[in-house]
């Protein structure tokens, strides 16, 4: 097991009938106006939006609202929510969505403390130093982002995604409520699926030795994502179902399911965000049932007894060679509908060369093993199509 | 699943050679001078004093130093501290030992701050406002107090054992530094060991429904424990076993191990509180590991289900009864020397009565079961020798 220091400020308020607590929240930190940032509307469907709106009038918190975050969310509409939240002179971001906003929200509570462009952050050339505090409503189960300090965004001129990672934009409260879930279409509950377990493998497979306790408590978050996603593609408003999964995808990536390990691998993260730089039609939980795989097939030798290990707790395989593990991750992909090749995709054979250009700019990658250029265009190979 | 706010703003700094960085968290913090709290001298025995001391004056923070906390920490010895503290006008507490020195620490933290007698807190006449800042260095992984807001003391006038929580008085820093328990008697790891799967049964067994991922956490917390406590046994110097455990005892009792649940049962901690609060010299953990069971037995009629699967994940037991899972536990506990009935605590038939009398000042107790008088009486019953 290495060291490590685990530290996470955010109250997570999780249930049924908690969106409507965020004003209360608000007034007890003393909040008086807030940035409400959020996405294309999909929170005025499902009431929402509605009820954050009455939530904030009741407690006398003052909102200006930007819209219009979009999925794989771009750097330039942070830029345009920083310029508001300056002219508004807000105290506070309320995020109000999925891993999309917050992780724009982030990106404007930092941006709006700092003095040069808010893309130095991802590009590492400065780090954030304070930032707005951070209040989100989560809406879509998926990336975890709504209790750590990371965030991924897109630059769509330079075609990079980049991520920064900072103690400042930990959310100060994030609200999830299962039941704002139950409108999601099957697709988007399949994407946080397969996100939330990449997540959890990133770390499982990084190499550490010994993470006796985490490697089970991974397993746990696994297995019940799995149960689950497939009690939700039956019956999406099973409540326990849906708060099992929600409370699933936030432990992913709280920093439980990493402590005693080597900072995870996240090569394949990296690998699917050239995806869906390239293409942002790609969701980032479908890029990743595609990548992931192909990533396990190419570096399982590194350690074939924890491929093992996941065949059989995992899938109950006795005595499964780890390729026989990875091909059962692959088959319950397909299962629930998750893409498993590029093709499916949509990519061209043609595109693995452009993919790679995009990857390598973070080169080398990976702790499993320690990835260059020409291995991430292997394995863009083996994720291309079915062998 | 039960609705929920966690909220844990600990920072836990865990592994190898992290004694020596206290230090510079306090400078960090701007701690000027600190109440160093220690328990009866075992950590000048081993070497962790001389590392506090050395890191302390490398950072030029003052120190005045209180001795003596207990095992079954009392009352006075919190008073004797908070008068120091006050005269010294120390500016945070730094607790260096067990479970015992560090719930001492929190009740002399929020005690500072409180013009009444601290006592008031554990009998519910007040809560705390407020707290010196407290950071701790853990040297036996049992209770979880290294991260949550929970303190027990006994009032050794009044014969109560009371506990209190805030939100006040979570430790800023708690340092874990698993080499430091190599020297531990075999005895302090096995009462660990069972204190510590006593808090995730606590939840485990609190009757709330469709908790299916934290389910599994509790299981894998139960299982690592289990499975490291017999490494420790044969080998006390396995670091990677003793990190496990270290973990799986502070996540045990950090809210993770209870989200979504009713709040735990706590009926068999109430009950064990009475056996310390007459005989100090009951370890918590060797209470625990006879009062559990007889609990256990007297409730599990209300969720045979959950007894039953208990049996099944733990103790791989196959169309197990209830009965047999928690015979299973019972054997466990003698396996690796803990004792299982209240004969051989060394208390006598009589003793029940006054038990039960000091148990029944809390009552009624419990969320599985509610438990008024006469169930205590006849949980002790079964608890006081083999059928």
């Amino acid at each position: 097991m290495e060291n490590f220091v685990f530290y996470n400020p955010t109250k997570l308020v999780f249930g049924k009938n908690t969106v409507e607590q965020i004003g209360e929240y608000l007034k007890k930190d003393k909040i008086k106006k807030v940035l409400l940032l959020a996405g294309g509307g999909s929170i005025k469907k499902n009431g929402v939006y509605e009820k954050v709106v009455r939530s904030l009038i009741e407690n006398s918190i003052e909102k200006v609202e930007v819209w219009g975050v979009r999925a794989n969310p771009v750097v330039s509409k942070v830029r345009e929510a920083i310029d508001v939240a300056r002219k508004e002179k807000v105290d506070a971001i309320l995020a109000v969505g999925g891993g999309s906003v917050i992780d724009s929200g982030k990106a404007v509570a930092a941006g709006v403390m700092y003095e040069g462009d808010v893309w130095d952050f991802y590009q590492g050339k400065a780090t954030p130093k304070d930032a707005l505090p951070l209040y989100t409503i989560l809406t879509l189960s998926a990336t975890g982002t709504e209790m750590n300090g990371g965030t991924v965004v897109t630059n769509e001129e330079l075609l990079e995604k980049f991520s920064f990672w900072s103690i400042h934009t930990f959310p100060k409260v994030s609200i999830v409520d299962p039941e704002v879930q139950y409108s999601l279409p099957p697709h988007q509950t399949v994407n946080g699926a397969v996100d939330a377990i990449s997540h959890v493998m990133e770390y499982y497979f990084d190499g550490a030795k010994r993470t006796d306790l985490i490697d089970r408590v991974d397993e746990s978050i696994i297995l019940t994502l799995m149960e689950t996603t497939e009690a939700l593609l039956n019956d999406p408003k099973d409540y326990d179902a849906r708060a099992n999964f929600a409370l699933s995808t936030t432990l992913a990536l709280n920093g439980i399911s990493g402590l005693g390990h080597r900072g995870g691998d996240w090569s394949s993260h990296a690998i699917e965000h050239a995806l869906s730089a390239l293409n942002p039609e790609v969701a980032h939980g479908a890029g990743l049932a595609v990548v992931f795989p192909a990533w396990m097939k190419y570096v399982y030798k590194a350690n074939p007894t924890k491929f093992r290990r996941f065949g059989r707790t995992i899938f109950r395989l006795k005595n499964s060679t780890p390729t026989q593990a990875i091909d059962a991750l692959k088959r319950w992909y397909k299962k629930i509908g998750a893409p498993t090749t590029l093709k499916e995709l949509g990519f061209k054979r043609e595109d693995i060369e452009t993919l790679t250009e995009i990857a390598a700019k973070t080169v080398p990658m990976g702790k499993l093993v320690k990835l260059e250029k020409e291995d991430i265009r292997k394995i863009l190979e083996i994720a291309y199509e079915e062998e």
